[in-house]
């Protein structure tokens, strides 16, 4: 097949979008992020990509903590909304019922499926984004999307997003397993 | 609805599965890597969580330098492979037709649709994994998954994972437009 450059700016295909909630002015404040994952196993770490000019980098600086929330594809609209204005000129603070776990300053969205609770334990300055290593304290979801005590992906039915082409998407069907899809190939060696 | 605690070792929702290419013992090597995402728009930065005991971490701390490939949907049992064994006692490199850009390093599968090349900037280290923050400094596409000359994610049929239920999945249907969707709550301001 053959292949053609794209340039540098290629995104991941596709991005888990988040709302990264904290407390600006005193309020909660969700801003939308797909800049996310987790980088480290043990202890359980989540990476997340914040812009430098947002109500959020300077909220997650000075408290410390963040909350992952995410947010399914019924709630687009609010995700999509929260990734257009910024905490610094709007009260996002009645959008969603929130609730609190272990911190004060890392508001949880109830709507949201699933919530993740992060304390920061790293904050690395780029030119354009501040990357935070957050250390996950606490985890909710709905009890709803579980299925034989673990989480369930098309419950939670997560919204997912492309760039260039700017568009969200759901999570499609299963496939396969992993750790399993490829033993056909292990046995041959 | 009512929420119930799940513990802290909640990963993302879902991840996208990436197979992470370097040089180990002068040969291409391949290791299936699902913690992954941009953490700067500009520069261009990727942040990658890398076992600690695998050999991808030491070839990417020696070249400072790897590729990160997006398997299609019809890849899935070689990417499931490709975490199951190690290049430490494994020799990876007949799996994939491969190919180079910029650097001898960080080979990339042309089978793959979307390829991105990435130079080290910075490498932080946590008990189990090692993150590598990259910058992209090229990025490949096979032309047959372009649509208007931008990467088309249905055309690209990126592999997805979920974890602790271990499934892989498809990319679902297109469910609106992101900068878009919420305008309604935006005039409603």
């Amino acid at each position: 097949m053959g292949k053609v450059p794209i340039g540098t700016n290629t995104t991941i295909c596709p991005m888990p979008v988040t709302l990264i909630g904290s407390v600006v002015k005193g309020r909660p404040n969700f801003m939308t992020v797909a800049f996310i994952s987790r980088v480290c196993l043990d202890p359980p770490l989540v990476s997340v990509g914040i812009n430098k000019r947002s109500a959020t980098r300077e909220a997650v600086l000075r408290n410390q903590a963040f909350s992952v929330n995410f947010p399914s594809v019924a709630m687009m609209k609010e995700a999509d909304y929260c990734g257009m204005v910024s905490g610094n000129n709007t009260d996002k603070s009645m959008l969603f019922e929130v609730f609190y776990g272990k911190r004060p300053d890392a508001p949880m969205i109830q709507r949201c499926p699933l919530c993740i609770e992060c304390t920061v334990v790293e904050t690395h300055d780029f030119r354009s984004h501040t990357c935070f290593i957050g250390e996950i304290t606490a985890a909710h979801i709905d009890e709803s999307c579980l299925a034989g005590g673990r989480p369930d992906p098309k419950k939670i039915n997560p919204l997912l997003l492309t760039m260039p082409d700017n568009r969200y998407w759901a999570l499609g069907e299963n496939v396969g397993s992993a750790w399993s899809a490829g033993k056909e190939l292990l046995k041959g060696k």
